[in-house]
């Protein structure tokens, strides 16, 4: 194998350069000549817009850097590949472009969205007797691929998101002689609960936790969160409450979509939510007279690599170096997944057919929810709990951390 | 001096649990014999809510993680006491707890309001021939206090918003192929721009800053701003702006009442303001297509310890064992002040006579603005800097920070 790609697509996390750094790191250990970086993925790899990633990487200094850069270091995009049938001619261009550079393997890292590239072009390879191989790099703070344990990116996520929320149950706690103020805070995920039962790991032994959180696992019912609002209310002097973004009641509606219905839709025909814990803030503000705050953590909970879990970071990397592995011994069309050894926490990788991965979501079991009180059961709890383990704090410089970003 | 009582009130900070480690810490070299903690400030004072302190710092290692919690640990309140001519009875309870636990020194951890409860104990202690000193110790993430060089809990929220920034700055910057995201970004601060100016430090030799910033202290004019956007839209692939949550036309509406005008006022009469770049965001996606993004820092700015700035948390300590100093000196009705000496950035304390600090705000000097650009200047920069240097990181248990909490 002479040479190589790798591209970075979807949402960043906070370790999805991390699996870049597995990548180089494994490509050059086997000999591979030149390890390219698609510049914004697929979308600018259409446009040749590559670069050598030893301009960077050959520097012990800046893979340390890599680790601890938020977002993709690369560049992301959201360009969902045409069907193949009637759209020749796009994937015609993909591989002159492979030919061009001499790449015999294309490495992509990302989600369900992004796991259909690589299904597509492997199809496409397999149909038109290309040689390259092409493998799939799990990467989402969602956790919704299936077959993998669970998603690099994740754990960092969870991390930043239950220590988040120590200091806001502890900053909400402050004020404890009046009536409390009822804290919602909002936390990513459309339509799998992963992130948002992150936030059980709040509670330990110096936390309280949160008082119930909300999944889209679980129909939501309006009557019943404010039944459940006003009852913490009288019995506590402080509240704090998780919902997920994609929290939906029984008839299919999005809580977002309470106050307003004129969302637009993604790139890839998501509809776009915000807004769902400050229309919850405003109907618990004018149901019940109490003071509340609708926080959202946004971006900040995929992109606070200053945060994030070493245990993830390594798993990003192991993915990353799998991947190479594979498509040299000749794989192709395969996702890398994590798999969890029984025992105190440890994991290892294995490789999985992209057919039974793409554009399929994996949700929380129903079982490891706690529906009656709005909590998680310990099956999350321990399945989540190792996921967050270990920090690999960032390099300050004059009080801030520094990254490595593309000239 | 026989025994002393701290008590910590407002909006907390990162390092307003350092401040008592530096009350408690000198108060016991000085040889007082207890420290009396309030449990949420005056107003859980004056229902003799109170703790002994040694039950929690008499151990060194309880010390290191109460510099390292978040929010108010003595828990806050925000009472306002009443003014003295006929509401005597309350002064008379206060003295009453003083004297029936032999506190000879009162100590007040806060901001603009809580410096006005010092101002009018020590009034009403001169006019009845009270024994007992009453000293302030700054505290406020909105920097806002006259006379001190800066206040303790402005660098370490100046560095998680720092931080913050530049990771939300690589998060906007990931798909730069398609039009930019428009990502505006709300920070506190009502009246005082000092906590939006930090959104400046972002920009280092790592980061390219953000693109525009709209501070308080500067009449803001809906037309410029989304003439601005339109501009840097048309120049840039990413485009991330910082705006102050007290932000208002010229004629004196906050830009967050120009969709809604039914606000609430909080106990000391401000305005609750929320809302002003999903506001912003809404109109800009309105009137250019442009796809926005508004992301509120939230409490987080004044809870995330786990990001504190080690300058500002050894300040807290400092500005807290000056007062015991003072107290035991005999000095009353001061609060403690922090004066930067010149060449490399340090500092020193002073002390101030109350009354020309309470109810007093400072905003940020006109010249250090460039209203032009929107930018701060470079006389601001040089201000800031230092007061996010160094780092005391968390001490993390199975991936999470560990604070100290009151039993």
């Amino acid at each position: 194998m002479k040479n190589i790609i790798v591209g970075q697509s979807g949402g960043p996390t906070a370790v999805i350069n991390s699996s870049v750094v597995g990548v180089y790191e494994e490509a050059k250990k086997l000999g591979i000549e030149k390890v390219y970086g698609m510049v914004h993925g697929i979308e600018g790899f259409l446009n040749d817009n590559i670069i050598d990633l030893d301009s960077y990487l050959n520097d012990k200094d800046n893979i340390e850097l890599l680790k601890r850069t938020p977002s993709a270091f690369l560049g992301s995009c959201r360009y969902k590949l045409p069907k193949i049938e009637g759209n020749e001619e796009v994937y015609e261009k993909i591989f002159k472009i492979l030919d061009k550079h001499k790449i015999d393997a294309l490495f992509y890292i990302g989600g369900n969205d992004s796991m259909d590239t690589i299904k597509m072009l492997s199809d496409y390879a397999k149909e038109h007797n290309k040689s390259q191989k092409f493998m799939g790099i799990p990467k989402t703070i969602d956790n919704d691929l299936p077959i993998t344990d669970h998603c690099p990116g994740y754990g960092s996520a969870a991390k930043y998101i239950a220590t988040s929320l120590k200091e806001i149950i502890r900053d909400n706690a402050s004020f404890g002689v009046v009536k409390p103020t009822i804290c919602i805070v909002e936390i990513m995920g459309r339509h799998a609960g992963w992130l948002t039962a992150a936030a059980s790991l709040a509670k330990d032994d110096t936390c309280e936790g949160v008082d119930a959180i909300y999944l889209p696992e679980v129909d939501f019912d309006l009557d019943k969160f404010v039944s459940k609002v006003k009852d913490l209310a009288s019995k506590k002097s402080s509240v704090v409450i998780a919902v997920s973004e994609g929290i939906k009641t029984s008839d299919g509606k999005f809580v977002c979509e309470l106050n307003s219905s004129d969302r637009k839709l993604d790139a890839f025909g998501h509809k776009q939510l915000s807004g769902c814990a400050s229309t919850l803030a405003n109907i618990i503000a004018n149901k019940t007279g109490l003071k509340t705050r609708a926080i959202e953590f946004s971006t900040l909970q995929r992109a606070a690599t200053h945060l994030a879990s070493l245990t993830d970071i390594k798993e990003a990397i192991m993915v990353g170096k799998r991947a190479v592995k594979e498509a040299v011994k000749g794989n192709t069309g395969m996702m890398v997944t994590i798999k969890r050894k029984n025992g105190k926490y440890s994991s290892t990788t294995d490789i999985y057919d992209i057919h039974n991965i793409a554009n399929i979501e994996k949700k929380i079991p129903i079982e490891w929810i706690d529906i009656k009180n709005n909590q998680l059961k310990k099956e999350y709890i321990e399945y989540a709990k190792p996921l967050i383990n270990g920090e690999l704090l960032p390099i300050f410089k004059d009080g801030l951390p520094v990254h490595l970003i593309r000239k």
